[in-house]
Order: structure tokens, then sequence, then C-alpha cells
């Protein structure tokens, strides 16, 4: 009786739906900050069924979760995707995980549907939002922080005071394709020496597998002949195990990644750099070249260092971390984004 | 009569006093939006006198502007100072152009003896502020933009919707020392292959002299013979005339410009980026290579070219330009600084 007197009476607490659109998965969670996601729908993503057939199967689970929750608790609606894309409007670029989808304009695709403003954002974003809000930057009681994703690809997020930053038209926070290397390996981005050529899991296998071809890492070729499909985790316990061809594919991730941090200190001055990502894992193989290399290029690292000088002055501290959600952060992002804007821009989907 | 009675009655337009503190030269400037700077006071910065005497000289000449003109009227006092330095405190690092400066906190000591609130700045970022409200910015009608200045060293700058980007403490916008060629010049920042050593005027000196070195540039060699203390101005003249030597040089500085912007779109993805200092004169010299460079590396760039699609959806546009203000550009956005931040910012001296 007091559940349906409650039900039909009281103010159901304010939740936010947040969605995950992967080349592969599709996960659609309802999400309060008292109980965090509490109830949610995964999908695969009908790729081949096509775009206006994907956005469908989206709209339906969210309005699943509407009709199962309330519409009058609803505080907004969240939606990740792929990037690059243009923002407010949602609007796909080539993306390699969604072929066939560039130029659709997902928030009006998913509005049209429902009925109701929907805020598009990249998952990088997201997942670095999720990070700080809930994760490292949270931890250590900061509001704004820079992640780098280290998965098939290296996705980049920046949060300053705890909103995402998109700069001009949501393409802010593309370091993945910051040169580091600038004679080095071929980008999918057109470019050469990305960080994402050298700190993504994709870019591990391959820097083993040049290693191979130079037919001094003996290790590496027995793995290979063992398993021709291995991956970066594989090479991850070859390294712990003390293979030296192994360590020093992670210590040019480490390197990489300390040259791409350094720009990012240098221009960005935020309390604290998250990495996160599957190659994250690796962090006490590759985070020592990593300092080395951040120390050495850096002087606004250094100069940050939280140390305290002669006159007493404790300096500010720039905080270099591994990630704390893990692959939850995307999905929590997505739901956490409407609760980040103001209610003005929730109403038109979009800063 | 009414002069005199103006002066009594009438409550004066609100001014500001900014402070351009430089290694020769100390400028002191009363400025209002409707008069620009409308009185100011040069000083050489007596450096052998000590750190104490050159506060005491700005304060000085602070006290006289504001007994000139009102202390009712007066918005608020901002202080430019080469960087790097700590903010709000004003905390000098050890600066090259200030020797034994270093651990001063210019905020204290200029409030303790003037006994009102001043703000600190790092002077490349009042450089970009100003760019941005009174030239480029304002010109394109935008209100964020990155600034880079080329000068005895690279300066760079980061302003966010009309404010200055401090970062956490200050120290944002040090993109003059992101690496551009990892093996390249040692660097005054204790790293190597900074921008700083590619695309200052120090840096184009150098790279002549590398090349006369090399023994393969007959026209910078015969310069050097005319003129051994030749500047980044007469290779400009030289290479207008045509000599390779010189132009290649130019090249080098365009590419390493290209990398750095590249970085810089990809991570901030902002409306525009200018370029300022003395080496920016020779913009028609390297900014073919500068575009070619940046086109490749940044696909943020190619995205925002501001062209038309098939659907009649039309991109965001990313300029990038030369600074219009020239080298008023420090002395305006100290003026600019207090009109920038909160009243409650600048009754605390900071942010």
């Amino acid at each position: 009786m007091l559940g349906a007197f409650a039900a039909k009476f009281m103010t159901p607490a304010p939740y936010t739906i947040g969605v995950d659109l992967g080349g592969t998965n599709l996960r659609i969670a309802a999400y309060s900050g008292s109980r965090g996601i509490f109830d949610q729908i995964h999908l695969p993503t009908r790729l081949q069924a096509g775009r206006e057939a994907v956005v469908r199967d989206m709209c339906g689970a969210i309005q699943q979760l509407i009709d199962r929750h309330s519409r009058a608790a609803l505080a907004g609606i969240g939606v990740g995707s792929p990037g690059p894309i243009e923002l407010p409007e949602g609007r796909l670029r080539n993306l390699p995980n969604l072929p066939g989808w560039e130029g659709l304009e997902l928030r009006t695709s998913i509005q049209n549907i429902l009925g109701t403003p929907v805020i598009v954002e990249n998952d990088a974003n997201l997942a670095a939002l999720a990070e700080c809000l809930l994760g490292k930057g949270k931890a250590l009681g900061v509001n704004s922080l820079c992640m780098l994703t280290l998965g098939t690809g290296v996705g980049n997020g920046i949060i300053l005071k705890g909103k995402v930053f998109d700069g001009m038209n949501g393409m802010a926070g593309e370091a993945g394709h910051a040169t580091i290397w600038p004679d080095g390996h071929v980008c999918g981005c057109g470019s050469h020496g990305c960080l994402e050529q050298y700190a993504s899991a994709t870019a591990v296998r391959r820097l083993a597998l040049e290693a191979i071809a130079q037919g001094n890492a003996p290790g590496l070729s027995a793995l290979h002949k063992k398993n021709p499909e291995f991956t970066s985790r594989d090479l991850d316990e070859l390294a712990r195990a003390g293979d030296a061809g192994a360590q020093k594919v992670f210590d040019l991730v480490g390197r990489s990644l300390g040259l791409g941090l350094a720009a990012l200190v240098n221009t960005l001055n935020l309390p604290l750099y998250v990495i996160g990502g599957g190659v994250a894992q690796a962090w006490d193989l590759f985070s020592a070249k990593m300092f080395e290399e951040l120390r050495h290029r850096s002087y606004v690292y250094r100069f940050t260092d939280g140390s305290v000088d002669a006159q007493g002055h404790r300096s500010a501290k720039t905080y270099v971390e591994p990630a704390q959600l893990g692959a939850e952060s995307g999905i929590l992002g997505a739901c956490l984004l409407p609760f980040t804007v103001s209610a003005s821009t929730r109403a038109k989907g979009g800063s």
C-alpha cells in the first residue's frame, strides 16, 4: 500500500539516461546520484541494418527506461558517440567504427523520434567527465583534468571546472593525434607519428611486430610463433616475465606518453592527468620512462611538484595517475553529462 | 568654471591602470574603454638597484597616475610580468630577464606599498588578452584564441570566453616549450627541440649560423661577414631578396610553427590562433610551410575549414592569423585585465 502510495504521490528522485554508442555494443542506462546506474539495457549495434535502425533501437531503449521509471523525474539524456563529432548538433564525421554514418546529425535524429531534448558528446570526453566527477578527480579533490584513454586508438578528453571542454565545435581533446615523432609511423588521421601510433593497444602490437622484423627480439618472435594474434596484454605478461624486447616496447610507449603529456601540461597546467584504457594496465611497465620524459620536457611539471621551498612556500601539484573507473567510464559520463550543463542548455540539447 | 564643476561633482568614467614590467623598460598606463590609454609613464627597469627599488618605482608611478586622475573611478590595477609566475600570488620563478627575482611575491610586494589590490598576470597571457578583446579576436568576432608571440623566446597565451586561461596556478600557455623535434636543439628550459628553439628571433639567428657552419649557404655567409651581429630582421630582408639559404631558415620556422599549432588545434579547438612578435613580420616567408604542416598534422584543422558540404552544412572555421596590435599588446592587456575579472576577484587581487 505504501509503495503504491509513494509511487503515485511522491516526487521520485531526479535521474538521467545515458547512452554509450559503440561500434559493437549499445548501452542505455538510468542513473541517479544516490543510486548510481540502477537500470540498463544492452543491445548489439546493428550496423548492417543501417544507421536509422541503430538510432531507432537506441530510442526504443531510452523510451523503455522512461516508461519503467518516470518522465517527470528525468533530468536529461546524454548520448556518447565515438569522435570526431561536431557539437552541439552531434554531427558525425568519418568514424572508422561506424562506417557510412558520416554527416548524420545524431542529436536531431534522436530528438525527432523521442520528442525530447538530448545532449550528444564525444565518448572520450565522457570518460574524462566520469573520471573527474566519480573517479580520480573526486579522489584527489580536483574538478579539472585531462584524460588519455589508451585503447584501439588514443582518446582524449579535457574537463575544466567539472564540465567537458568542447572547444569551438566539440573537437577539443584530440591530443591522441598530437605529433610525437615528426617522422614517425603513418596514422589513420592522415598525419605521421601521432601519439596514437605509439601508445594505443594497436600500436603496442605493431611496435612488437617491428621489433620481430628487425630480428633482435627472440622473446617476441617466440610469442609470435606461438600466437600470431598476440595482443598488448600478451606483451604485458612477457615484459613482466622479464623479456627485454617486450620491455623495450613499453619503454617507447612511456617515452611517447611523456612527450604527449609534457605538451599538455605546458599548455593546460591542470592539476590532474589520467591514463585509462587497456594499455594503462601496463602502468608499472611504462610509467618510469613516462615520468622521466615528462620531467625532462616540461618545466611546468617540474615547477608543480608539490615541494616546499626555502621560504616555506608549497608549490601546486600536478598529478599523473592511472584511471580509477575502467570500462564503465563511458556510460557513466553519458549519465552524468545532463547534470553538468545548465537547464537552458539541456532544454535546447547542447551548449 | 564648468571644468572645475565637472571635476568636483561628476563621476569620472571608470578607468584602469596597467603595468608592463620588462627586463629593460617599465611602463605604467591609465586606460578607459572610451579613451584607450590616456596617460602613461615610462621608466627604465633599474635592475642594478635591486628588485625592491623596481617595485617602488612601479608603485610610485601607479600612485602618480591615481593622483592625476581619480581614486574613486579606478576600476583596478593589472600588472604584467615575464613568466613563469605562480598565480594568483604573482610569485616569480626563475626569470632569465629578471635575475635574482625568483621567489618574489609581486602582488603582495605591490599591495603592501600601495594599500590597494592589484592583479598580476603573465605578460604573454596579457598580450593574448589584448589581441582577443581589441585586435584580431574583435575583428573576427570571436572571444577565444591562442596566441604565440615570436620574440626573444616564444610566448604563449590562451583566452577562453574573454578571460585569460591560467590553468591551476598561472602556468597554462607555455606551448613555446612544447617539444617539436624530440632530438632537437637544447633549450634554456632544460628540454630539447622546443618550439622556442625553432621560431623565436634568437632561433632564426641560430638556424642561420648553423647553415653557415655547414658551408652551403653563401648568402648567409656573406651577410655574416658584413654584419656579424645580424638579426632575424636582416634574414627577413635577405629571404625577400631571394636568398635560398635564408628562405630555408624560414621554411623550418614555418614547419615548426605548423607542428606546434597542430597540437594546439587538436587539443583546444579554438576559433582563432594568432602569431605575434617580431618574427611574425616574416609571415609571408614562413606561412606557406606552416599551413602545409598544420593541414597535414591536424584533422581538426582540416575539419574546421569553413567549407560547405553536400548537405549544405557549413563547418566551423579555424583562423590562423598574424597579430594586429604589435608591441602595445602587453600594456593594453594589463590595462584590460581588471575589466575581465569579477569584482570579488579584483578585491582580493587574484582569481
